[in-house]
């Protein structure tokens, strides 16, 4: 991989050593130049009459999200983010009481909030598969859970907000194929940063955002479903785009994936997650993977060794999220000491951490991207108070 | 007001007459330079950490909508679109079985299909108060159905999409305050054209977009709900900002209008719109109205004394939303034809009329602004076939 060409095209490569990519990347300027021409257009001839001009780059947003996913394009929704993609697929499941959802310990708090909800509502139950000795969601107690019936749905992170980790969501995914059992995987922390294959892992559902490793716009999303089950998904919400009215008390709901989407949407933001989603493509996930894998484990050995610096992350094949603590230092604090030198964090709290056991504290979290170079992590480490 | 100042402040006005504010109108400079300075600015620190960077002017938000509205900044949500605005508002009432929805005939076909959901999943009946012989919602009619009992929510919009009237919002109001009813308005396509005052209207919700004649970014809407009915509402969807985890299966959804939002957002789009919502304040709304009025009557009379041209529009006020229909011209060819001389109208179709028993045909809509002239009108004119 090329990484002086992908820092030329990264205007904010030049102001900043920007370790935040898990929390929003900095977009490339393929996906700058498509958002601004987009609204610039709206404001020079109309945002309807723009949207009729560009309406071949809207499109193609549907078959360069598909392409990077492994999808077809009529499996994919444009939604306004990963939380309300994950909430259209999520709470379209027709829940019966004494359903059972299964999860996993390091979901996400927002995710864990909208089970509970689900659960107070309908009468289902919701219930957290242990981890393995090597911390990480365990097969067999998942397929004992399958074995026991009544699961209606298997809904996972791919790669947690704060402990490194990636889930192994093709074997769940199997797992889930063997038992006939909805699968939800979001996916937020792992599209753009490694293969994400709806076919391999065998989800049904997929949520993802456009801000994170993918380098796309804020304030874009997509949500992928699996064209056999999309008929059996009737949308919490409905509009006018996804259905047509039948006065006068009538409505049929589209047929594809769009029946998740609303009519009115940032189209910019649509365009410009597209072109992201092809940048991706075009680099090549696996060089991505393995220039960010490299960064990453990098990073961890020098905070590892690093006296009074405690790395917290677990699991075999960690992801670019690398949390640690700085001894005697508030996160924040640790933060801030940072962006004096120009480097860009983040912190992580207890209270996304939906249902570990073994909560992580309060930590900092540096999360590198294959623009990030070798001299920006030797910044981060010379920042680092105490 | 100064027309002059207002189109030299609109960059769109120099290239084409747009007469599709119901639609999108033009944004004004400001609104154009507060988006684009933040996307900049994302692109140049980080999503993230523009977003603290422009902290104020995001909180600013709250407080700029709502002096717009006559709300509090706390009873302000900042919502993707206005469907989804309406949608977080209407979709968590708890309605029972035997509930009536009440609405009236030119209510939006979107909403319809919402109503026939709620209807179909929760034994609640969807009834279409009639109109009065002026066209125009029944005010007696709606007074006997609330005598009947058993009303859980009235639900209009203020502006229809398709006929050139303005319910009686206010006086729907005081009808509602008296039994006792949750009152819902779809300000969709009032809010910035007309004054819209929650007190003098007296609903409990209020949903509105920014991309229409508010002036604001595409992808951007809010929602007002009043601050005594905000816990008696849990939103449709929770995340970890309208909500509080409390492991292992609590939360507490937060106190303000914010429980309707999502933590991610098109950032810059929710500057824009309070941006918009400001410029609209400062012109004066009374100013907008009267010149808005004066643009669209000029319009009716002139298109009704145009041989084979008929106004379709009815009230006692119009809106500066005008619908026609040309003799032996298909509404989507007058739209083409207009816009080969620059002039940007739209069509409407009657599957988007809800429940009007007298819909209309498809037909031509020219939505007028403040900024539009007698000039483009003559232009539109001009261009019209036949």
């Amino acid at each position: 991989m090329d990484i002086d060409a992908a820092r030329k095209d990264t205007p904010g490569c030049a102001n900043v050593a920007h370790l935040n990519n898990a929390g929003a990347a900095l977009p490339p300027r393929p996906v700058i130049e498509a958002v601004a021409e987009h609204l610039a257009l709206e404001s020079t001839i109309g945002g309807y009459e723009a949207a009729e001009r560009n309406a071949v780059a809207i499109e193609r947003f549907y078959e360069s999200v598909a392409g990077l996913v492994g999808a077809r394009p009529d499996e994919i929704a444009y939604v306004e983010n990963a939380t309300r993609a994950w909430d259209m697929a999520f709470y379209a499941i027709p829940f019966a009481p004494g359903d059972r959802i299964l999860t996993t310990t390091s979901e996400y708090s927002s995710n864990a909030i909208a089970y509970q909800q689900v659960a107070a509502a309908r009468g289902v139950k919701v219930e957290v598969v242990p981890d393995g000795r090597d911390g990480v969601l365990s097969l067999d107690a998942l397929s004992a859970e399958l074995e026991r019936g009544d699961v209606r749905l298997v809904s996972i992170n791919h790669v947690p907000t704060h402990n490194g980790l990636v889930n192994p969501a093709a074997a769940v995914g199997r797992l889930c194929r063997q038992h006939g059992v909805l699968y939800l995987l979001d996916a937020c922390q792992s599209v753009g940063q490694i293969s994400v294959d709806v076919e391999e892992i065998g989800c049904d559902m997929l949520s993802a955002t456009g801000r994170k490793y993918l380098r796309g716009p804020r304030g874009t999303g997509f949500l992928y479903v699996r064209r056999e089950m999309i008929a059996a998904l009737e949308p919490p919400f409905l509009d006018l785009h996804a259905a047509t009215w039948k006065a006068p008390d009538g409505y049929e709901i589209r047929g594809d994936a769009r029946r998740f989407e609303s009519w009115e949407r940032y189209v910019a933001g649509q365009i410009g997650l597209g072109v992201a989603a092809e940048y991706a493509s075009e680099l090549g996930i696996e060089a991505i993977r393995e220039r960010v894998a490299a960064l990453a484990d990098g990073l961890r050995e020098r905070l590892a060794a690093r006296p009074g610096t405690t790395v917290l992350d677990k699991g075999e094949r960690p992801s670019g999220i690398v949390t640690f603590t700085v001894d005697g230092h508030e996160p924040a604090a640790v933060k801030k000491a940072a962006r004096e030198r120009g480097v860009n964090i983040n912190t992580t709290s207890p209270r996304s951490q939906g249902y570990d056991p073994r909560a992580l504290p309060s930590a900092v979290r540096a999360s590198v991207h294959y623009y990030n170079t070798e001299e920006e992590l030797d910044l981060l480490m010379s920042a680092l108070p105490g």
